[in-house]
């Protein structure tokens, strides 16, 4: 019954993430509703968006294509600590810890962790990124710490197992891998939180990292 | 410390009925990640997206433009009832009503309510549109009831009075708005409600309009 | 670990409705820091709770016994309407509709409803309550209507639906239950409820019950 | 309208925690309905708490009555490490370490936190109950950390402040408090967190605790 330009956008903003059909189609019926210019202007910045934007061939951040930069501000920063790299999962996560003004070190996105991906293709993807992390990581002798700074979640504590495993298959091949420390961040009660919620899990790291 | 044109299209992300600004960056990164060709149908949909619809000068529907139909398929079907009219706040709230497949009338949509529009703009577009409802109806008289399917929020109930209270000034002046029945939609337990849990006036709809 | 009593108390507040083990060790802790003499009132409350209740012989309301009224406060009022009986699952449902002024006709509680009870004791005792609603009707042919005054879920659904077979099945032996006429809730959209998230079956009642 | 032993009773199960006025009336109902046998054990349980039930006089968790013994099951175990105390706010804190069997020291339980007790009689009870802690840990030269285990909250963080602060008031006057440290639980993400989600605080917590 839709006419079919807006069950297409449709089909388009459900694979957005969070969205779902419902919220597709008022995303649809506010495009509509938008002065032409406005739509045009949308349109526009998506079409040109990866025109406009470089991925970091070191990290995988996006970053504006400006001059002949190779890398990103970060990757390129002499002031950042070139002995730690995080392993985020996505870049709102570097986003997230870049917030903190904490973390002085490189990143690596991973772009997605293994187990909640059911493209088998975007599998692959995650699997080659983590090969290219151990690469980048057996060339570069200044790096002293891998931060797997992945979500405590199932899929993320899998992918940090996995990464940590073929480091270790790595390890009598390189020097450098063999003196590598992997770190996994902290766990404890976040802001807010109480103990009498908490897992257990959560409450033993809690007690642990006391100070 | 986004690239530019990152954060201008979270920016009109933002502005996306029920997103926020995390949720517009994921959308952002999301479109990065995509393979170039499908960002540059996204892009094409949106921008063609008035172009090819029309919307339906006397109900405000969209639909296909294609050939010269001048009406939506609903406003030029032979078979639906003429003499109804079921006004609704928003092309989602029709499209709710159809599912039902109970109702055979016409439509109006209001394109929006009048207090929850902070925007000044936006609510003289909505007063128009009742001005433009209350001619429809004067002028069309196999028109003989008006159903104000409004939410039944403040907000719903509100524009809903201001309608009746329209329609009434001008009834002395038109013979047709003088005949013609106001109702709204009939309050009551929603399929899954509980007694227990329902307002007042809920639950005494519910008994008037038992069965 | 516990102390017995502990155990034992919580094991009783698990079974009070809506409460979790969690909100029951809470309940405990609560009264084991309550000056004794609250604690002791608490007791003497409950313990004398049915004491001081009478259940009404006719609807199974509570109420206080006092002299020697055997009906309670509604069955006995002589100003409410005798020719209608609202069905409810239970009273806090009767409170709900009470507190509507709505409805003045008298009342049967159900004391459950027939699928969510597992208990296979409870099922009997629902069945029972029924038989006995027919026999209520059977036999006072002042009563001409039957308000199934019960939740539009599921359970409240099925459960109206064998009162109903069970009436039409008795109809044949009983003057007064040939004449009855039955009836259930309106449905329809709630108060703050919203067209555009109503399911099909409550907008279709909605449209049906408009005025 | 209700029976008046009913609405004492909602009255006093509207003061449990986390307990409204509509769950307090499915309580009372709940019991009404309930075999007057069961009843009264529900009143012999809670009446006779109190009876059965000690608080131990240093570390104020309750335990079971039973022969002599003066102190709860920790506070008498000597398998437990007397040089840590870990100060909770209430009882179902220290049942929730205790299930991680992580921690081997003793504990003292504040009974509230300062900020969130509207109530000025209550505060006085925590205030005195600070007094005691400290009094307790000049005396006893074998305590050589306070592990302030309280939530990471506003209420909790004010009440580990307080505490601190009174402590090194009396730090001059006493040798003990002048050597022993002062903890508190590690901040970070939970089990089944999201850096994307976490706040500043947390995600920097969680970084210095990375291991």
């Amino acid at each position: 019954m839709r006419p079919k330009i807006i069950q297409k956008l449709i089909d388009q903003f459900v694979k957005f993430p969070t969205v779902g059909p419902r919220t597709a189609a008022r995303f649809v019926f506010y495009l509509i509703n938008l002065p032409e210019k406005e739509t045009k202007d949308i349109a526009e910045l998506i079409s040109s968006l990866k025109e406009n934007i470089k991925i970091c061939p070191l990290c995988h951040k996006s970053f504006e294509r400006n001059g002949d930069e190779n890398l990103c501000p970060i990757c390129s920063d002499k002031m950042r600590d070139k002995s730690t790299i995080a392993v985020v999962e996505k870049e709102i996560d570097l986003e997230a810890i870049e917030k903190t003004k904490k973390y002085k070190g490189l990143y690596f996105i991973l772009g997605g962790t293994i187990p909640n991906i059911k493209d088998e293709q975007k599998k692959q993807d995650v699997r080659k990124r983590i090969e290219e992390l151990i690469k980048r990581v057996k060339n570069d002798n200044k790096i002293k710490e891998i931060i797997l700074a992945l979500n405590p979640t199932t899929e993320g504590e899998i992918t940090a197992l996995l990464i940590e495993r073929e480091i270790k298959k790595e390890k009598s091949l390189s020097e450098n891998l063999d003196k590598i420390k992997i770190t996994k961040l902290g766990k404890g009660l976040p802001v807010g939180g109480e103990l009498e919620y908490a897992d257990e899990q959560t409450l033993s790291s809690a007690f642990e990292n006391r100070k």
